[in-house]
């Protein structure tokens, strides 16, 4: 049995979830400076005002962009995560499936990365607004760092997840400016990047490359908007 | 003796010299956003007009902008290179006096980062348009590593100045970042960041690593907007 409480909420949740499907749609299809408020309202069938009622604006609605690539980009992670044991392998599935949920949107890049870059931005991905989606990235690195057999000195394995994102984030600006066939470029650049990190792990026990290293990534981890 | 032509040409040259002037002093004072022609114009006291003979946009005085900081930077830089033959010194060296020449614009540099890191930007540093300007970078990277005492293989060491000026850039993003009393959080990423270089320096020797670390190097040489 519903109360009508119930109903209403209900009610209000699909309308949400329809503004938030047709601005994802939007956000991919038209990009981010050609997607309104306005637009958005006239193709959910629902008023301005609705729409302002559930979005104080167009960069929360990019938040729930965020989220849902985030979401799929754990997804499709997760399955090929199972595969391997291998931590090259594991940080190759995250990164590549990274860039799958980027690949559709690649037209419309440059307009998300001229707004989401400065420190400034609410909808830039280090900023605090962007914390949910951002920790879904953090999380699964740091799942294929612990469910890998490796070698890695404790303090260094702790401190790489963080690291990892932000590579993450400099691999999709290379993304955004790469214009061969499929962005094959920027794949490549993962795969030889990936191949010299493999040959460098043993190096991380090395006492003397393992604090300078260890602070090395925390810095870059540090970095904040 | 002056012909009328010489004269002509003088005066031209000194008014595109105000110009450019006002236009320097505007960026750094005001900020990109808040610069406008018309402002430069007023403040240089010639016409719109006349500020559009020598400048068809903002953009094109963000260019001589550039132009003048990287010359400083050049000039600073060659006085300190002189004393060390030390590669990871010298790298320090270009690194260190190119933050030098950004800091006194660190309070607007979010707005400089906005309107250029799109690769459509004509101001974005990788473009066509700023070409002459990221070359006195790359020439200064090259002359530190010519100049060194290093025992780099060829290809390593042709391929470095390119990256280098990639990894220029990536330190000015985080530098824009960076709200650490005087950036000093950069400094020290630089610092680490050329300590582990230091010591991997003779990795690259290895016939293993030496391959796909040139590869690697040439794949970020090649990001371009």
């Amino acid at each position: 049995m519903f109360s009508k409480a119930d109903a209403v909420s209900s009610k209000r949740d699909r309308t949400r979830a329809v503004i938030v499907d047709t601005a994802l749609r939007s956000f991919r299809e038209r990009g981010y400076d050609a997607t309104t408020i306005r637009h958005i309202a006239a193709e959910a069938g629902v008023s301005v005002g609705t729409t302002n009622y559930h979005f104080a604006s167009k960069n929360e609605l990019v938040q729930e962009f965020y989220l849902e690539v985030q979401r799929s980009h754990r997804a499709a992670a997760l399955g090929e995560l199972a595969a391997t044991r291998d931590l090259r392998e594991r940080l190759a599935v995250v990164f590549h499936t990274g860039l799958d949920q980027l690949t559709p949107t690649h037209e419309h890049a440059p307009e998300f990365l001229t707004a989401a870059v400065s420190p400034r931005s609410s909808i830039n991905p280090l900023s605090p607004e962007s914390d949910a989606s951002l920790a879904i990235v953090e999380d699964l690195f740091r799942e294929a760092v612990i469910g890998a057999d490796h070698k890695l000195p404790g303090d260094i394995a702790d401190a790489l997840p963080r690291a990892l994102v932000l590579a993450h984030l400099l691999l999709a600006m290379y993304w955004v400016y790469d214009d061969s066939p499929a962005q094959s470029k920027t794949r490549r650049l993962l795969d030889r990047g990936l191949g010299l990190f493999g040959m460098a792990l043993p190096l991380t026990r090395l006492p003397m490359l393992r604090r300078p290293l260890r602070e090395l990534l925390e810095l870059i981890a540090e970095a904040r908007s």
